[in-house]
């Protein structure tokens, strides 16, 4: 067995339990973030699972790194993967995976590339919105002259963010929590240039199909 | 007669009274919101009927969902359908549809792509921020801390969200008035972006046509 | 001399004068804003300066609806003549057309399609800023509760506006002030839309150009 | 030797001091605007070398003006190079030029023309934002009414004013801080545009090549 295949064998068979590690992951930092007056045991469980997943992501990619046999050009060419090692709350991200996978098998027809680009830059801006709002709020939470008092205000913080609207009724005032924000705001930016892009033009296809002509651009 | 060419007759009998329908629902609905020195007799007035309207509405979808006989392909196949029954306010987006059906019996030439598209899209930005304006300022008013205390402030708070400029001058405060909102931001983006783009390429080829040359990009 | 020749004619007499009125217009207005310590005779001289000249410009918009015998079918096609009868402080956006009107004559090489793009919405953009602040600040000037003290401050909001960052530090808080600020929003972003979609591309092929390279994209 | 060889010989001899004097002056403002408690003198020798650098900046133009032998049409079409002596914090933007020339002899393959116009986009957005921090902190630290009170306030103002996101929270108060802010919108924007874009489409092409599958729209 080469080790291609080899690499092709080890995806094939951690495609599903890294995922579900990856929602556990984020559930049990929710929890942690989240349920303030649990007992302090449950949150020394939820650190424990966050940082034995986070572990097991790490086994995982120096794992493929080897079975690639590409050395230090692994990294630019994995920059998605490499990026959900560091920030593992945004693993989820790589659903996509798991739902091509799962379509290869079942043989059903795809979804056409736009319902797929659309379906995917949204649901990882509802991710994005998601975790950063959990990472924000930990940061913020208690800090002296915060304005974002309850996640509901952090995920209201995030929404006008990603948005760039950008209201200025709840930001950020710790740095960290700031850092954080800065990189939401770019990596937003470019998930959300693609979901209304996408959006428009299929909104523009709707009507036109509904009223059985030919969509513009086909 | 075959279930296609009888959805067919049906869309065909009532698209004009659907659409008279939905002008009556947004306008006995602005009227609950605003009028708000009316008896309260009216005003369960316009409850009743705006109720009684969106039963009107769902029946539609039903009618039309049999005589598809699709069965569950048709909600995907039929977004933008589905979202106005959800939604009633945004119903009379439906307008593009009488409008071609107007077109087709009086046999004149079409209006162009561009034009038709900047028309739509311009309505729709018009449309989702006097519908959302009045949803949003039913949720504010009266809360505690609101920043926006008149119809007024909810139209030029729904202006600078549309347009991401996001003031932060009025902004809503209550978590029915923020999830209102976030609809807003996330629709309006996608409209905004077409409405632009394509203004942005009329107004050059508007510049162009005047100075008789070929416009650009044809 | 059939209609068109005598439109074309009137158009090439009126092309220079109009342009030079337009800068008047706007300068007595301008004027009329900022020069609050002038004596009330010429705050007099200025208005009958702005009201004459709009009577002129739309004599001239007559003129030409009759010479071109369109009829109603005149007003979408001269869309942009239109909008600058009834906003005439946005007149000198009209300047493309003097400057096309000088180069055919002095037989020059225009400039590239992209450069006169990036011209015309960079001024477009920068007249826009100019008399809209105006129109703001007029407004806004001593109503109760004001955030624009200075004419400064108007620059600087419409500065934010149209880059739709909206810091909100700044904001009309009168109805009519709000109004022309929805319009500004509105046309700036198109404008804007098409002043940077063609800057980054300029700089990008300025880099490639400096690098002896062939651009992307030609 | 003609003309143009000779400008060639002098591009190809200064290209890589230039650019160590760029850093050179970029490091002496930030020290002279950063190190507040350092002593006077050393603000002095700061400040030396940012006018000195300034000097042997403007002789490199004008010297290569003259071997261009372009006369006035040398400006136009050297743009950038114009608009970095006028603005010297901007530079090390000239760092494709390096790279390039640095390639050029290794004979290394070049980056994708898509990853060099996201690697270079990116750089020169976090230069804008470095310099325009350090420029607008200089001019706000300590004016009456300020709300940029650290260099991090300033830093994350202008990640919030780079994006277009703009809360308000930290605005600058003075005029030369807000011409300072204006020019970074404008320029700000249109990098981003190129940054967002490219990133956008990167990360579609990176899903679809870890997915074993043809790019979209290669």
């Amino acid at each position: 067995m080469d080790d291609d295949s080899r690499a092709k064998h080890w995806e094939h068979r951690t495609e599903i339990p890294l995922f579900v590690a990856a929602l556990v992951y984020l559930a049990a930092y929710a929890t942690h973030v989240l349920a303030t007056d649990m007992p302090a045991v449950w949150h020394a469980v939820c650190l424990s699972v966050t940082f034995g997943l986070w572990l097991v992501f790490a086994a995982d990619y120096v794992v493929r790194w080897r079975l690639s046999g590409q050395g230090l050009r692994f990294v630019p060419t994995h920059m998605l993967h490499t990026v959900v090692v560091l920030l593992p709350l945004l693993r989820p991200l790589r659903i996509v995976r798991l739902y091509e996978a799962v379509q290869r098998r079942s043989g059903q027809p795809r979804l056409s590339l736009h319902a797929r680009v659309i379906s995917y830059a949204g649901l990882s801006t509802v991710l994005l919105a998601f975790s950063g709002s959990l990472a924000v709020y930990q940061a913020e939470r208690g800090a002296p002259g915060a304005t974002m008092h309850t996640f509901g205000d952090a995920v209201w913080w995030a929404a006008s963010t990603l948005t760039t609207v950008g209201y200025g009724d709840v930001t950020p005032v710790t740095p960290l929590g700031r850092v954080i924000a800065t990189g939401m705001m770019i990596g937003g930016l470019a998930l959300l240039g693609a979901v209304t892009g996408s959006f428009s033009s299929w909104l523009m296809r709707t009507f036109y199909r509904e009223g059985d002509e030919k969509p513009p651009g086909s």
